[in-house]
Formats: C-alpha cells, sequence, structure tokens
C-alpha cells in the first residue's frame, strides 16, 4: 500500500486517531467521535485515552502504539500542556498529520510561542505534518470526514458541494455550513488551518489545486502567512481555472491589532495586502455573505477584460435595482443604459423604452414572455460584461413569472447576479441549484460585483535588467550602514534608473569650488544622524550665487549642530532648484503580509492625510505603474487641472518601474526605500528625484517577514 | 358620527371603496380586495367597476354614487388616463382619502406632472386628500387593513408589531414584511406614499407622531419632498419618544440620478441629506437590513452623549466578533478593552484577562455560568456606551448556553446588540421577542451600532441678531443684480459678521490715492461677468509699492479687457495682502433637498478632489461649527501640524456660524455664497475673507425648494 499524498492524509485518511478525545460527546473534546460517527466515516477511528477503556460507547486505546493498523491522520484534543507529548507520540508512531487543537500558542506571547516553535521541531524531525494549533479541524463532505469540533456538525446533513474552505477563524467553518444549508450551498473541504505553525493555507491550497473535486476556493483570512506558499497556491489554482474568493479581517486598524492577538499574526498595511491578492489573481470580498454567495460569479470563467466592465440591470422592482445600483455607484462600478441597438430589440419583444440604466419590467408585466427574451438579449449585449436582476415579491410566490426566465436563459455568455428582495429560501435554494449567484442583501450584491469587476488575471513576473541590478547592488554595497544617507540613497535610485538631480557636497571645513550646474540652487546639511531636515534648520532654498551660498552653508551647519549635537555632519549637499507641475512620494518596502511592494502618491501634507496613495506588489512594469497613477486621485493635477500644463506622467510611470525593482534586488536587500519629493515636470520633460532615504538589511539581523 | 382624522381615514376607514379593481384576483389590480378578505378587513368594501355587477365574487357598483355608505379611503386602481376622473369622482362623493396605484405622472416627463398637478387640483379644490399617484397602498395590521397591491401580502399572516414603515418604494413594504415574518419582526403601519404628490411623508408622519401604536418609524426615502412637513414630524416623533430611522437612496451620483427618474424627484448632495437627517434628530443607516434590524436598539432610548461611544464586545467567537469589530473600526466607531475595574469583575466570575476588546469567553466554556454574570457586569461597566454580543455556532442548537443570558441579562441599562453568526432563525425570532436588536449579518450589525452612536437630539433654533440681518438684508438690497460682485459680496460678509479684509477700489481712469493700508498688497480686476479672474490674468499679488501697484492694475485691466473684451469693468481691487496657516473654503447655498446649509473645508486643489468637507444645516452656532472643523480631515494642519503654529480655529467657527445666519435672512434670499479663501490665522490673530462670491435670490424668478 503506496503512502498516502498529503491531500489524502488530510481528508481522506486511511485510519483516524482521536487523542485525548472526551467520554462526554457533548463537550469540545468529544464532539469529534461524534461528528465522525454521525456523518458516515468508513475507516477505523482508534479514540486513544489513557484513563478509559471505552470512550462514548467505543473501545479506547492507551497510546498509539496499542492501535491495530497505520494511523493517517490524529486529531490532537488533550489541554495545552498535553499537546507536546502528543505530537511527539504522533512523531513516533509514523501518523502522517496530526491536527492540533488546543489554543495557547503563538497566539498567546512569548511561552506559547517558544511552546509551538517546540511542536514543529519536533514534528520536523519526524517528517510528520501539524494543522493548527488552535485548528476546530478538517471535513470532507465526500469522503466523508467530519473531523471536527465545530459545533455547526450538529446538523444533520452536510449539504455537499463544490467549494472548499480554507479558514484561520475555526468557527468561521461552521458559519459557512449552516449559512449554506439552508441555500442549498455545500462545500467539499473544508479545514480549519488555526495558527499555521506547519501546514499554511498556501501550502494546503498547493496540495488541493489539482483537487477534481474542488471548483474554487474560499478563505477565511486573517494575515498572510508563509507568502512564498501562498503565491504557488494562487499560481496553480489559477492555471487549473480555479478561482480563489477571499474575506479578510484587517481593514482597520483595531481589525488589524485583533489579527495579531487572535492568532498572533502579523500586522501589515491593508493597502498592501489588498494588492497582494489582487497581484495574484485571488478576488477579495468586503462582505462575509459575499464569502458564500459569488462563487457561481466566477466558477470556470476567467477574469473580465479591463475595458469590459459595465454592468445591465433588469428588474421588476425599480427601488429594489436602486437599492444595488445606488450601492454599485458608491463603489465605482459602472452601470449603464442598454445601447440603443439593445433598446430596439427590447422594444421588439414588448420591453418598453427605459429612462437610466434599470430595465424595469414592471409595466410590462413581470412574466416569463417578457422576463426570457429580454434576459436573452441582455445575455447577447456587446455592451455590458455582467447581468444584475432584481426580482421582488414575485420571488416568493410566484417564481414561474420572473424567477424562472434566470434559470432557462442564455447565461453561460456572461455572469449573472440575481438579487431577491423578499425572504425567499425556496427561490434562493432553486437558484443555487442551477448554479446561479443569488443575494440575500443588496450590499454583498454589489460587493460580489464589484469584485468580480475588479479580478485580474495573476500579473506576470516582470524581468530585471541584470546590469542595473548589479549597479545597483554595488551602491547598496558601497553604504556603510544600513541606512543611506542622501548622497547614497540619490546614486541608488540613479543606479536602478530613476532620474535624479545632480548634487556636488561642499565639504564644512572647505571652500565651496565651482558648481557644476548654475544658480539658483538648493543647499542641505549632509548627515546620516538627521532624518528630518527642515525640522533641524538644515534645508536652503533659492540660492542665487555663490556668496549666498557660502554664508547659508556654514548658517546650516551651525543649525544642524545647534538641534543635534552628536550627529556625524558630512557636509552640505548642493543641488539645482527644481520646479515642475506636483512634488510626488513615491516609496518601497517590504511589507509585514504581501512582502515587496510599491506605493506612490501626491507628496505634501494633505495627501498624507488623505492616504491617497497607489500600493502594488513590486516590481512592476511601466504599464502598470501607469494603472497606479490613475488610481490616486490627487494625480488630477497631473492632468491639466485648471488650465495647468499637463505633468510627465509617462516619465512617472518608468520611475515607479524602475524603483519597483529594488524587489529583485540580491542581499543586501532593501527593506525600505521613499524618494519625497519626486518632481513631475511637464509632459516631455521628464521626472527627477531631488530627496530620499534608503534603509538596506545590510546590517539588520534580518529582513522581517 | 364625527369626521375622522386623517390618520383614521388613511388606516382604520369606515369604509373602503376599490376603484377599478379587477375580477382578476392575480393581477395587480385585483390584490387589494382579496387582500383585504384574506387579513379580515372588518368594514364594507365597495368594489367599483362599471363594466361588471360583480368581481371576484362580490357585489359591484357601478360608480361611487351608488354605494350605500360613507367611503373614507378608495384606492384608484385604474389606468393613468382614468385617474383624473377617478379622483374628481372621489372629491364629489366627499372620499376623506384617495390611494392611487397608477404611475405615469410626475416620475414621467413634462406631460405626466401637468397630469399630476391636475389631479391635486381638483382634490384641494373639494378637500379630498391624495396618497401616490404610484402607491402600492396602505396597511394597518391591527386595524386590520391591508389595502394594498404588493404580492407580499399573499401571505398567511401578517406579524404585528409596533414599527411604521413609510415608503417612497411601494415594494419595499413588501420586502419588510415578508424578511421581517421569519424573523418574528412585526410591523403597525405600512404605506407606500409613491410621488406625493399631496401627502407626504412628512405630512403621514405629523400625523402619526401620536400614534399610541407605534413605537418607532421607519423610513425608505429616495428623496426629501415637502420638506417643512419633514421638519415637523421629526420634532413630534421626537418630542413623543419615538425614533425615526431612515435608509436613503441617493449616495451615489448614479443612485441620486435613479431618484429623478424613478419618482421625479429632486436631486441635492448627499452629504446635504446626511446633515439635515441627523440636524432632525433622524437616524441614518447604511445597509437595507439595519432598517429591519435595529429598531429594538433605540426604541424607547434617547440619543446617547457625544462623549459616551465606546462599544465593549464579548464572543464566543473571536473570529466571528472580528467580523463586526474590523467593521466598526472602519467606520470610526471606538471598540474598547474594558477597565481594569471591569476586568477585576469579570474575573472573579471566572473570565480570564483578556488581551483586546473582545471578551473572548471560548476559553472558559460557553456557559450560561459564564455569559449572564458577564454580561451584567458589563451593562454596568460605565466605560461603555452599547454592548455587543457575538455568539457562534450555540446559537443554532444549543441556544441555552450563550443566548438564553442575552435575554435574561440587565440589559435596560444600555442597548445590546447581538450578532448570530450561524443560520439560527430561531433565536432570532426568539431574541426578537424579547425586544432585543439581532443581526444576520457582521455588516448591519456594525451599520446599525455606528448608527445609534451618532445619533444626535434635534439642533435647536439658533437664533439671528435682528441689527446684523438688517444691515445683511441692506446690503443686498443695494446690490444690482442677482451676482454680487466681489466687493459687494465682502460687504454682505463684514455686514453678517465675518471679518473681511479691508479693500480699496482703484477706478481704471483715476490715479491710485493714498492706501489706507500698507504694502505689500493684492490687486483684483473688479467685474462681475468675469467670475475666474486669475485664467482671466486679472489678479496680481505681493505687490511692494505705488509705482508697481500703478504699472500692474494697468496690465490687470488691459489683460481682462483682452480676455473678457464685453466685461464691464468697475475698476481695481486693492487688498493688504493676508497670510496666515490656512486657506479656508467656507460655502452656503440652499440644497434641493435639504434646504439652507453651510459647508466648510480646505481651499485649494487636494480638497476640491478628495471632496473633504463638513456640512451642516444653516444656521449653526459656533459649538455646532467647532464640531464641523473636528469633522474636516485636512484640518489637521490648524492643530500645530508638523511644527507649524496651531490655527485660529475659535475665530473660524465664529465665522462659519455668522455666514450660516444667511438662512434666517428675509427675501431677497441668498441662494449661494462662497468665501475662497477665507485665511485663517494662527491662534489668537483670528481669520479673515479675503475673495468671495454672492448669488442671491433678489432678480431671480424663484428659489429652488
Amino acid at each position: 500500500m503506496s503512502r498516502p499524498s498529503l491531500a489524502e492524509a488530510l481528508f481522506r485518511p486511511r485510519a483516524v486517531a482521536l487523542i485525548g478525545v472526551s467520554d462526554d460527546a457533548g463537550k469540545t473534546a468529544g464532539r469529534p467521535l461524534r461528528f465522525l460517527r454521525k456523518h458516515g466515516y468508513a475507516g477505523p477511528i482508534y479514540p486513544i485515552n489513557p484513563n478509559r477503556s471505552a470512550v462514548q460507547g467505543e473501545r479506547a486505546y492507551a497510546n498509539l502504539g496499542e492501535v491495530p493498523g497505520p494511523v493517517d491522520h490524529a486529531y490532537i484534543l488533550v489541554n495545552t500542556p498535553a499537546v507536546e507529548a502528543a505530537v511527539a507520540a504522533c512523531a513516533e508512531a509514523g501518523v502522517m498529520v496530526a491536527t492540533i487543537l488546543a489554543s495557547g500558542f503563538a497566539e498567546a506571547g512569548p511561552d506559547g510561542r517558544e511552546r509551538q516553535r517546540r511542536i514543529v521541531e519536533i514534528a520536523r524531525g519526524k517528517g510528520l505534518r501539524l494543522v493548527g494549533p488552535n485548528s476546530l479541524g478538517v471535513v470532507d463532505t465526500g469522503a466523508p470526514l467530519a473531523l471536527t469540533a465545530n459545533a455547526a456538525f450538529a446538523a444533520d446533513a452536510l449539504p455537499r458541494g463544490r467549494l472548499t474552505v480554507l479558514s484561520q477563524s475555526g468557527s468561521l467553518i461552521g458559519t459557512l455550513v449552516s449559512r449554506g444549508a439552508v441555500r442549498g450551498i455545500g462545500f467539499g473541504k473544508l479545514i480549519s488551518v488555526g495558527n499555521e505553525a506547519d501546514l499554511s493555507v498556501g501550502e494546503i491550497g498547493v496540495a488541493l489545486a489539482d483537487d477534481p473535486e474542488t471548483d474554487a476556493f474560499l478563505l477565511f483570512l486573517e494575515t498572510i502567512r508563509q507568502r512564498e506558499a501562498m503565491t504557488r497556491f494562487a499560481a496553480l489554482a489559477h492555471r487549473a481555472g480555479k478561482p480563489i474568493i477571499a474575506y479578510k479581517l484587517g481593514r482597520s486598524a483595531v481589525g488589524q491589532a485583533l489579527a495579531v492577538s487572535h492568532t498572533g499574526a502579523m500586522v501589515g498595511s491593508d493597502a498592501a495586502v489588498d494588492a497582494f491578492l489582487r497581484h495574484h489573481g485571488i478576488l477579495r470580498v468586503d462582505h462575509l455573505e459575499t464569502l458564500l454567495e459569488m462563487a457561481p460569479l466566477v466558477v470556470g470563467r476567467k477574469p473580465p477584460a479591463r475595458s469590459h466592465v459595465r454592468v445591465g440591470v433588469i428588474a421588476t422592482t425599480g427601488g429594489g435595482a436602486a437599492t444595488v445600483v445606488d450601492r454599485l455607484g458608491v463603489l465605482g462600478v459602472e452601470v449603464a443604459p442598454p445601447s440603443d441597438d439593445t433598446l430596439a430589440k427590447l422594444r421588439a419583444v414588448n420591453v418598453p423604452p427605459q429612462s437610466g440604466p434599470i430595465i424595469d419590467v414592471t409595466l410590462t408585466g413581470a412574466r416569463y414572455e417578457v422576463m426570457r427574451p429580454a434576459l436573452d438579449i441582455l445575455m447577447d449585449a456587446p455592451e455590458f460584461a455582467l447581468i444584475l436582476a432584481t426580482i421582488g415579491s414575485s420571488a416568493q410566490f410566484q417564481p414561474e413569472l420572473a424567477v424562472k426566465p434566470l434559470v432557462d436563459c442564455a447565461r453561460e455568455k456572461k455572469p449573472l447576479a440575481v438579487f431577491l428582495t423578499p425572504q425567499a429560501d425556496e427561490t434562493l435554494r432553486l437558484l443555487a441549484s442551477h448554479g446561479i449567484a443569488a443575494f440575500r442583501t443588496p450590499e454583498a450584491c454589489a460587493d460580489a460585483i464589484a469584485a468580480y469587476l475588479a479580478w485580474c488575471e495573476p500579473v506576470p513576473l516582470v524581468n530585471a535588467e541584470p546590469r542595473t541590478l548589479a549597479r545597483a547592488t554595488a551602491v547598496l554595497q558601497a553604504a556603510a550602514g544600513d541606512v543611506l544617507d542622501e548622497r547614497q540613497s540619490l546614486a541608488l535610485f540613479d543606479a536602478i534608473g530613476v532620474p535624479v538631480t545632480p548634487s556636488h557636497v561642499l565639504h564644512a571645513t572647505a571652500e565651496p569650488a565651482a558648481l557644476p550646474f548654475p544658480f539658483p540652487v538648493a543647499a542641505k546639511v549632509l548627515s546620516p544622524d538627521i532624518t528630518h531636515k527642515t525640522d533641524a534648520g538644515g534645508v536652503a532654498l533659492d540660492i542665487a550665487g555663490a556668496s549666498e551660498l557660502r554664508e547659508r552653508a556654514h548658517a546650516l551647519v551651525a543649525a544642524a549642530r545647534n538641534h543635534h549635537p552628536t550627529a556625524r555632519i558630512d557636509g552640505v549637499l548642493v543641488q539645482p532648484m527644481e520646479r515642475g507641475i506636483a512634488e510626488v512620494l513615491l516609496g518601497y518596502h517590504l511589507d509585514a503580509q504581501a512582502g515587496p511592494v510599491i506605493t506612490v502618491g501626491m507628496g505634501g501634507t494633505l495627501a498624507e492625510i488623505y492616504q491617497d496613495y497607489a500600493v502594488r506588489v513590486a516590481p512592476v512594469s511601466a504599464s502598470e505603474a501607469a494603472a497606479m497613477i490613475e488610481e490616486v486621485r490627487g494625480f488630477a493635477v497631473l492632468e491639466g487641472y485648471r488650465g495647468k500644463p499637463p505633468g510627465d506622467t509617462a516619465a512617472l510611470a518608468e520611475a515607479i518601474a524602475a524603483l519597483s525593482m529594488l524587489a529583485a534586488l540580491p542581499e543586501p536587500a532593501v527593506l525600505e526605500a521613499e524618494i519625497n519629493p519626486l518632481i513631475v515636470k511637464p509632459a516631455g520633460q521628464g521626472v527627477v528625484a531631488v530627496d530620499g532615504v534608503v534603509r538596506s538589511s545590510r546590517t539588520s539581523p534580518s529582513p522581517p517577514r
């Protein structure tokens, strides 16, 4: 008998051991035995309990050594202090996967982190793989396997389906199963990954990417751990044509803090997470029920073309449709009236001309003979990427009128999203059974439509130019410490391909020589120890000539010494005064969750207050950088705003792409780089970096993961 | 027998006539007879149909003249062209209220508007009041009266309750009734107000403010019509202790456009609507289901103190609670951990110390003996304004563990919001029956909590100073046309109490005399025909002395003439160069829906791009103006941002309050006034208006409603 694969050991184990299972079937540690039996697991189940000869009426074994056959998957149900011994026993016994229920590990402070490190070490030594700790278990409705302590599995039936759930919250798998049951939405595999001490969402996803029983993946995420595995999972799932839909906490500061305390996750910026998910072709939903409801919009489909994003709307209730359309407007989705051609076709089937984007069939009568041909026409209409149908009261008592046409219409051509205004569970089940995405709330419906239209192909790898990388690496290696001063930073930006303003260093003791560029100039004190030069009185602008430069350079150094007596001062940096249309902030950093990201926005106080930045996983191409520029609202000033000339956005895009290549550098890597400001000149005249700072991993112990 | 009141005629008519009722009980025009009978209306029903002697098996009358008794309420079910005659017949017959089903009136272009005007004229002449047109009817579960064509009333039972619904969308009353039924949430009165040609939400609300069977009002709004009546309704409902909760479309441009096309409503800004609702103490919810779910949070309560806005969280599922808390964070609601005192009390009942804001009882075991005392402690904890409880899987199968404590705890002290993560309809009904606000989605739950915490007392009237108003009126009356030039505008601002910079007019032909203020100065061309002076080359800044002023004044006039050859040029306005911490935009206008509003934000391009403004119904007090200043994110620059001195926000608040007094002026009224910029100087040094424009109703035909 060959050794099972990871996916088989997880979801189709030949035998299961329940370590520390309780005799009380109502207790958390007693439920897995009850649920395995209730839902008909076919293989041997070995309850392990050294204190009892029987558990819940079944024979119990004192330890794993006593069980009569091999165990593929053990569920460790003992208390926190006993977990380590149980893991060691599983490792000794040749168990393939152990899932751990207990909490009190990485999420519980330094002691917990140490406990978690030890169990991983024990398991790794013997090839044992771990799920959890803090895992409510593993379910496969097809096996069937309900190896879980989640109380929701007390339900009599597990609706089967082809959606696989990977969740960092254990209780959420129960939420989805119980809410799905009443809707006729079933699941294939569900796994509560807990702390991901060993097996992560990414690695489990990789193991399931080719699962013939999975059509799509639903993720409930609190953080992103093991980024590389997540990246592989996304790529494999995409290749297999299986969309990944994610609901992720941490959109607010309090939510990010929760992720930390709850399962010991690391904090990063939500905008970076958003960029990471989009980069890898993962759809992100904003509402919890959208995670349950939206899969039919994407199963078997590819991301829509970016140019094809209009939504067509048909309704038997204008007010009901307006609740979705208004929200789509808030989300920036384009809801459009039909073309003249489509309107003519609709008129031919007795749907009267409409003003506005909602095709309201109420006037004609919400009947099959009207709805069916109208829907077929909309499904064929080239102007629409997706059709939204909103059905009113008839959905509850007369589904034959306006709901049956949804089932019968030519829907293979584009996604159909349905919002039912009344309580109509039976109709929701009917639509689910036909693979139609139906929504209970206008908000989840709009959320799903927006997520579908924002869905992108995974971004292809951007290749770096080896000579550029070599030049940049040389600059980094030449720098003394981990924080580069302004001159070194500008040298790095120059090496990586960002235009920088020329600069000339006056040494504090020497007389200024002739400058290699004309006046007027700017002068700044040069010191690795002074980061806020303006606050330290270390910046002088608009210097008109040599004598003024001499005077003000002395004054700068004196002010800086006064402000910061112990700072090393390497001289005064002189640059031409650069002017342009706008001052831009361009940043690169390693995000705790998302990894290397590039950020661009307007410079200055207000942009900082409004957090108006575009973020992408680095490196990016110049065309992706151009898309970033379009996202920043403040860059309206670069489009010839209020009579100003347009800015050189092409050069800005090139500069963004160039700086993003920092992600391709080998060690010593750049942890953080900021150009502030990058001056954008009128179109055709380029951009130029005039100030910036870089922090590298050169003397840091290790980069943040 | 005395004549019934409006509320009685609407909801408790002694007899009902159905004009044009169809024999087909399944057709829209046939349903009202079926639903009246089904739900047990006790009074006489007179079907009116000149073509049939019987309708749906009941005796039909050829016209209203034939019916044997008085009719308090008629439902006109005929087609659009026949409505006018039916209204005339009702008016003749002394019917008190006629509800009109047909569409094709104000929402359908000029012809429809004319049709609507005529029926109102006919009705007014005879004291007949109208509901609609475009009304799906009137329901009173207590009467019982189901005078409606909404298909949702085919349901067998109408759950009774003490919530009254006033809806501009007819189908929405069916949505609420059918969704409420499964939740155990019942309604008292429901009315579909349609186009509000005569009776508006406001007037119907006034008639029901003292209704002993109503605890709270739910409004579904597409627009605000008859603002004065709405204002009266809000005041009376507040006095009667009956909260008003509104869901209003129009948050997006496409949503606002829909409101227009759908029922002929007028468009206004959503921010102004928000301000209007808040001003009158009306709660606004963002999610449709919140309208159904949130009433128990507010019934019998007063708005919370503004300083008391923290939410305490208890949960049997950390992940489930995090979905609500994360969203509360996005909405800016403060979720706080318990105080040390509360933590000590919790420890005493065996709830272990918690890190972070969620009190997760999972570890202790989600049992009654833990939840009940913990909830009582939180209800007593003075740091929390509201408690959120999130219950996981046990809510579905074991409500005795964590749900029963919610029912039993000491909840009179503060509102309790409950989010159940599993599908648990029975538990939702249990909670509803005990008057506990329970939510199906984390998003609606967070929305309701945010709405509760934002709930304010209606703002008291701000009194204007009569002499100030008289001065301002004199300035307005002295102005020649409806658009005031800059000098006249500044004079008005001065008269109303806003500090303005001194100015001096140089007449184009004369030699400049000595200025009444020192150099440097700014100069602008003075013309009622040139609004964008900078674009016309009509502004010069930083003029150092008299000879420079002479030269540049000539150049300004020449440039303006060149740019705008037909413009009347009245001279050149000279002002001191004013400098400060920030340039602010201060505006006043008559909003189409909300009426007079005052707006404040940062001046300049970026603030315009980010739409970062605070809006209030005018006039406002200086303390309300101070609250506006705190809302504008860009005003962070006035708080001593990045080493700058703080700005004079007290003087800014006084200026906002002063300009808002324009709302108190008699005719000729100000339609629109903008100070741009108002310069804010360092604290203690005041503010000063340097430029602005005013449009009055002086020569305009009439102000927008």
